[in-house]
């Protein structure tokens, strides 16, 4: 029966409900073994899904555990999610600004697997940060200060975390109606009313061309539709890194910067952006409309404010946050433009240093990352700093040349 | 590094002979994981294989055991391939006929894991056969008489047995790169000179369609040029069983009555065939000129003794080959023309029976079986009978119009 159902996938045949639910619940159930998930995966990876059958798996993965009811709340709640990318901290950045609008932030993150911490292990670089809360304080938290980060519960789609799992050992990650069953299945189940998903497109992406990102905003926004939630999309770069720092602590301290009105330039437009939208959709309002509240919170410092009222709400202590690390700088080795700085390669580097895991067993030093000295069309003289290393390994392995493109 | 040559597959890419050695090699010593191999696998049964990649595929499943040398005979050995059907006996008739013409046969052989017993199994339920032979038993066996039938040694392609396991739970087996290689490694380790491969295509048979089967001759022949031996290959339907006798000891039977001169046919033609090729390619001879040697090796009774003696070296008794199972009788439930004998629907009926296994852990029982007493074109009347059934079980359960199409 179960090999029936990967047959008829590999032959390129639609699947029914029922036996997407056979063979998932049975996985789910350790019915269905790893190696006949992965051959199934892969099957999907090559020969695709309808849009019936993405339906019918986000459903499957959302019914595998539990669903976060927030109907409780006064105000809309507004969800956002990225596609994950190098030095992206917009989470950080846009929840309080959004939530300083009266727009209520409930996201459920999780840490990074890849070259880079994901937005719970930033938050944890903030030292004495709860990441792990409870049902019964994500609602009081939600009520009084209108903005909650959590890492994700172990009762929240389980199912999707255990194939999540066997995707990431089995080369099958790459697959449009895999990634969105994915993430709308836990965004679904976090009980937000509307939800941005922000979907990074270049080589330190999962999402390696506008295409492919065009198709997953196309079927993100059907499924979005299916339960009655309205979703937006924003396709935004990552051909190069977000931001100039990269790396956990590090990265907490450019949010503070763009909270605190000090950074302009791509990081500070995509928060916008994202904020923006989340803002329209929480208050039903033109997205116009919606980027000059996002503005003045931020120029009024309301936002910032938010932020310090959340961060402490969840125990973190930023008197206590500092770099703890021995800084190196990366020197250019000759004169020019600087053309691109590769964002697979800074997060390589940022792995190397210490910054980042690629297994769950591993240890993340949030002392660790990369500062970017340099912007994209910056002249450059041989012998210039592109960038300050912090980290508390010895031996640094890296080419300059793979990293910085000058010409 | 796995990953990305998993990833190179899934995308439709050529791989490297280093690349499908790193993969291979690392499953063969368990550094790749069941769920890789198998995601891999679904890859290459979705994407295909390049020659090259089957060639470098092929070779690296011969290294990973033994070779058998047999180049101390003073004949040619030449071997067969079957890739499995219903009522296939044609080793046990086409391995005396040649050999009792002075052409050597030594083959390898393996159980059966599907709805019939293999060739082994068939052995086997002769008393007494001994099928686990010693490398120095097989070599002087082949001195001796010119004919063994041993079952597959566990040193020989050791990295194909743990594949082909994989792929019968994981829905892999459909694939004509894999199938292929998998055959041609086993036989070329054999040590045989030349190699008849007959490829069974119908229901009742892995492979269904006739161009499926072409390419898969197509390719097996290439394989052997490039080891610089001589393969020959044949076509032939199975979408009726071969013979009318289904079921180990049933099978061991009609195999006699084959080498006793006493059946005409299918699977008389077939054998002929197939004998024919062998010895043209063990004599150096016209496949004309070895079909009147083989008819006369049949009339003559020089095969069937050859077989007495093969089934007595390797210590059977016939004497003691007997059925012991009960009868029961199908009947026809109308009249008409018999057009089909379902080959699939048969072999389900037969393990229903005892008489095969689809888990190794299942034991066989040699006495049941089904004799088919109609053959295709006889008019038939309702209540007639179109087969016995011989089995030890209580309860028969099967459908007569999905086996027996009459019109």
């Amino acid at each position: 029966m179960i090999l029936d159902i990967i047959r008829k996938k590999a032959c390129n045949l639609e699947l029914t409900r029922e036996e997407l639910e056979t063979i998932f619940n049975g996985y789910l159930h350790d019915e269905v073994k790893d190696y006949q998930m992965s051959a199934f995966l892969m099957a999907i990876c090559i020969n695709d899904m309808s849009d019936s059958e993405i339906f019918a798996l986000t459903d499957i993965f959302i019914k595998s555990g539990d669903v976060l009811d927030l109907s409780f709340m006064p105000s809309k709640v507004i969800d956002k999610h990225s596609t994950g990318g190098v030095g992206d901290k917009t989470t950080l950045i846009v929840a309080p600004i959004v939530a300083s609008l009266g727009v209520a932030v409930v996201k459920m993150s999780g840490r990074g697997l890849g070259y880079t911490g994901g937005t719970i292990d930033k938050l944890e670089s903030i030292p004495n940060f709860k990441v792990d809360l409870s049902e019964d304080v994500i609602k009081k938290q939600a009520l009084d200060i209108g903005v909650v980060v959590t890492s994700q519960s172990e009762d929240l789609v389980p199912l999707d975390k255990k194939v999540y799992a066997l995707r990431d050992v089995t080369a099958t990650t790459n697959s449009i109606p895999l990634i969105a069953s994915s993430i709308m299945s836990k965004k679904i189940a976090s009980g937000a009313d509307g939800i941005v998903i922000d979907i990074k497109v270049g080589s330190g992406a999962l999402i390696k061309t506008r295409k492919e990102a065009e198709r997953l905003a196309n079927i993100i926004i059907k499924i979005g539709n299916y339960y009655q939630k309205e979703v937006r999309t924003i396709i935004s770069d990552m051909n190069t890194p977000l931001g100039k720092c990269i790396g956990n602590k590090l990265e907490v301290f450019e949010a503070i910067d763009v909270l605190q009105n000090k950074v302009k330039g791509p990081l500070y437009d995509t928060c916008l952006e994202i904020a923006s939208k989340m803002v329209s959709m929480g208050k039903n309002i033109s997205e116009k409309e919606a980027l000059k509240e996002v503005v003045s919170s931020i120029e009024n410092k309301d936002a910032y404010k938010k932020f310090l009222q959340f961060v402490k709400y969840q125990g973190g202590d930023l008197e206590k946050l500092e770099i703890n690390a021995k800084v190196y700088n990366i020197k250019a080795n000759k004169s020019g433009v600087l053309k691109n700085i590769d964002a697979l390669e800074i997060a390589k580097l940022s792995k190397s240093l210490g910054a980042g895991r690629t297994s769950k067993e591993e240890e993340i030093d949030y002392n660790a990352g990369v500062v970017l000295t340099k912007e994209i069309g910056d002249k450059i003289s041989e012998g210039d700093i592109l960038a300050n290393l912090y980290t508390n390994i010895d031996k640094l392995d890296f080419n300059v040349e793979r990293i910085f493109e000058i010409s």
